[in-house]
């Protein structure tokens, strides 16, 4: 265990080779989402996002699911007013859009690439944290579905915003009308995954291509274009590029564009010292 | 003939098994769309929505072909200053965003999932009511095709609004601008179409899924996710995730969601009652 | 060489068959963007859109390459400052969408279809043009990557808004996080190219697309169309329709109408004469 793990209830955390692991650990429980799991992972995301030697982030979940949705026993004792209070929450933080401070959908705001390893069943709000990172990577034994529809609910903490825009409008009516089971071949398909692996190979492949950002891609570049990414639902393509050139006159003028340049023309990798 | 079958002139209505299906009855003109067949799916639509026993909607055509577009004696004869009156239109409801009170937008406004079984080819005005149900079966023998560019027309009805949202910007373009004929395959790459199904089980697998959300799906459930789909183009996630926390509380509330939960609980199959 | 053949320096252009082609022709340098060819490409662009014989636009590569990307020369001697100055633009058109007006975001602008040819390596601000144009058919050898987070740049001229629209969001953060290479083959799966074909044939189909555009479908209905595809970003479905009803009102008294529908029942090709 490297000095930078942190001991949690529900989940753990490790650093290695500038990647931090989230691990959501209830694996006899499917890794079904508590409030105790709810506030650490966001400790552990905001630790990761202050942590000047992490890179990347990759959640995934203990055993055999990812994470299969609301622990039942705490929703069955849930009481319905609490939703609206949330307070759990931070409080709100004038910098930051209101977009990226609900409940659930802080991953935005983490300034690092967050990759889910989506290792089997991925379920209800299991699939609304998947759905908050940046790219899915799932086994090919994993199943999906959205769950609520089939439990009397509706599309909850943002869904319903989310998932259209990942794999289209009807690909999201069909999953969260329906509240079928979806294949992990079907989440290829439809974009609901961005890479499919044969479940002995997960691990060895997500960490290859976290490695590959880790090392080869300038931080600077993953924290403007991340939220280049999450901006762009709320502008115009003339706001989307006033804003782009704003950061391209600082990334020109910047150590990882001389050294991304110069690794490129000696065919070396590239040693990127930003932040 | 079910006590619910209505006579209609250009369509079949029929209810079964809670799914009321809409059939556009001309197949010698291969369901070509004419103003008579315009008012009648609306009323059967509507007709279908006040249905306290109906809980999907499945449209489909007779004989070989799902909708050819206009009817082309209808569309040589039509008088052009017509198309902005549109006086066969319902009065303007207040409660009710304008999106959804166009022609033939009405679709998304009928608080029931709406199933395209598109069992042949499927052409200009037929695509554009294809596109506004919910989800779409294919035959695998369909043809689709948008037709308006090659007759010289334009994107009419909404189509180039809702075509990108479910097959992307540059698949829009391609099949606008070209007129082209896509197969059933290429549909189902694209995303044009959910399922693509061999034409002889496409009845059977279409009324399996419709029989999977009457029986096993909360209809409330329904509702209000429909409803969370066609307001999110126009909606921050932030004012999204407003909405759903609101309908969240209620559905935590509701008898379908103790059912739900219950059924799940008892591994049988859930009897929600709301409408 | 046709009398519609211009000279550049280093771009070519030529028109056949009512198709102007557009090659970028530093075939030595895979065809590496510099500021001559912006210019060129930007006039050549406008020469088109202004002659009378001219459909369709294919813009291609010379050599292996469609576009390796800035010029590294050019790159490493660039001043940031000038990067907001873009003194090179024509001065603002007050009759025209900003959003189509930034430095490369003027293909949306011409109003006939621009089909990107892609024939090999398509990197950085090459992938850039290639997004800008209407549709994209790709070599089977041809190789895509953003480039710009291995060089530490960003998300450079309208990218971030542009990719999302064609590839979804999830894919989108993939290929700008990553910079990695993509194939053909996932550049089809994720939609990236609309269409993909073995080299030899990049040719010979891509032109038949664009002859099938130049001979068969109406030139007014393709600009008409193609600029509602442009505008609904920036509409709800309700100003769309209005939009289009308009449009519509005015194709129905069109000449190209009537041929359109004249030469469908008598099953022959049609004779378009707008413009």
């Amino acid at each position: 265990m490297s000095t930078r793990d942190i001991l949690y209830q529900d989940i753990l955390y490790e650093v290695a080779d500038r990647i931090a692991t989230i691990t959501l650990n209830r694996p006899d429980r499917m890794n079904a989402w508590t409030p105790v799991m709810e506030r650490e992972v966001r400790e552990a995301m905001e630790t990761a996002a202050e942590d000047a030697e992490v890179r990347v982030i990759v959640l995934t979940g203990a055993g055999r699911g990812f994470c299969a949705g609301a622990d039942m026993q705490v929703l069955q004792t849930i009481d319905p007013s609490d939703v609206r209070r949330a307070s759990s929450l931070p409080p709100f933080d004038m910098n930051r859009r209101a977009d990226w401070q609900t409940r659930y959908a802080f991953y935005p705001a983490i300034p690092k690439p967050i990759i889910g390893m989506l290792n089997g069943a991925t379920a209800g709000i299991g699939l609304v944290h998947a759905l908050y990172c940046d790219v899915r990577f799932a086994a090919d034994s994993a199943v999906f579905t959205t769950a609520f529809a089939r439990r009397g609910l509706i599309a909850e903490h943002g869904i319903s915003w989310m998932l259209p825009r990942i794999v289209g409008h009807a690909n999201a009516l069909d999953l969260l009308l329906s509240a079928r089971r979806v294949s992990a071949e079907e989440a290829l398909r439809i974009g609901l995954v961005n890479r499919l692996v044969p479940s002995e190979q997960l691990r060895e492949q997500t960490y290859a291509y976290a490695r590959d950002l880790a090392d080869n891609v300038s931080p600077a570049s993953m924290r403007v274009i991340k939220r280049q990414l999450y901006e762009v639902p709320f502008q115009t393509l003339a706001e989307a590029t006033i804003e782009a050139n704003r950061e391209m006159v600082v990334s020109l003028g910047s150590d990882d564009f001389k050294e991304g340049v110069a690794s490129f023309v000696e065919k070396r990798p590239p040693q990127f010292r930003s932040v």
